[in-house]
């Protein structure tokens, strides 16, 4: 894959540790689902947290805002997308969404941005040069 | 307490559990520790999602943004809080901090919007007379 | 894949999520991986837990006893391991292993009994005749 | 609290975050609880993981040993017990239980055997002289 890549889709498959006593996947779950598919994404783009953690770089969640829809339940095979909405010098804004595999409906919709920083000083930098592409 | 209190306060320890790699609490975690105030909260009004469940009424959330500021780390003592910010037939806005106890450093913060649902058929439903009471 | 299945073997990749403060996988999540593994094992052998709690049924964690031998991190590529040691009427003994996918390096050992009950009552019945066969 | 404590109780109180689809707490989470407790006892006892890190000192789970009695459910409030069952050198054994507070039953017990590491190499290094006394 190349450094053009602008979209990502992860599989998933909801286990019971996800679920809780409502009989539904726990709300917060559906935001592990989400960093992991950037993760992937990341990786995808030869991107490996291990080794920026060594070049005193960190990708850290500065905020996200998500709407639940519809539930998932255990067993459920599940789809995260990952797309670059808005690219700034040291900020990604991903557009994310968790979805049915099988019937394509939409659970968890997200925007969640994440900020290139210092692992030391947790102060913003730049995000190295071409490594996301915006979408559009 | 009464059905007049519209503010709540829980005091947090963070544990090894919540926290990841790069040293500070795990990012989803604080939505945790968010959902815990708002059940003390339910509880201190007299509502226990023991009871609700068996009266085919749940709390779910609807949709959430939130705001990370500044790290908390592993034995910090944090405050929860909680303040219902608007109140809908079937629907509370909550807005949340997650404070550092000693220094009243804002770590993050969000508004977290919780629907009442028939907890079969996942429909909203009129929130239980007088169980909340708007800030201002 | 047939009811003859005796071992089963899931691939798991590390996330942040998975980590603590020590920089390493936080020990209780290997015991999730286990039970990931453990769930694709029965679904290869054609039991679904969705279906089975529909039935009455549930497969629930009886005892278990694990030994952590080398810390995994973020990003490192895992092999879980399942087998079954030893089988009777309503129980199995499973025998699991987390490897390192790319040395062998076993970093955590542990053997689970996991209990076929009543989803209702929690009172133990006969596991279906031949979902599982021994190893040996 | 003296050095010369060789048990210790902490209450926890049961969350939607705890539980699984099965509509009771998830195995694993017991082993968190227990975490807390052998943390807050550390704790009683003058030792803040945050400052054991900074002299290189970790504790870490060499291997435990669960079994699981009767299941907690949401609301629920338990009481965590840790007491030193055997002491060495570089490592402590402690029995723990889980219990619910108001009708004492315990829903589950352990052994847990922790060891001293140096945090740098995870070698054993010895215990802090004093910091626990065996019980009996």
């Amino acid at each position: 894959m190349s450094a053009s890549l602008n979209t990502f889709e992860l599989p998933i498959r909801v286990y019971i540790e996800d679920t809780d006593a409502g009989g539904i996947v726990y709300h917060v779950n559906y935001l592990k689902y989400m960093e992991r598919a950037r993760t992937e994404f990341l990786r995808a783009l030869g991107v490996e947290q291990r080794d920026t953690l060594k070049q005193d770089t960190a990708y850290v969640v500065h905020s996200l805002s998500t709407r639940y829809h519809t539930p998932a339940r255990i067993d459920d095979e599940l789809t995260v997308t990952c797309a670059v909405k808005e690219l700034r010098g040291a900020s990604v804004l991903f557009g994310q969404e968790v979805r049915d595999r099988r019937t394509g409906v939409v659970q968890c919709s997200a925007e969640v941005k994440v900020v290139c920083v210092s692992a030391t000083t947790m102060k913003p930098k730049a995000l190295p040069a071409g490594t996301f592409r915006q979408a559009g």
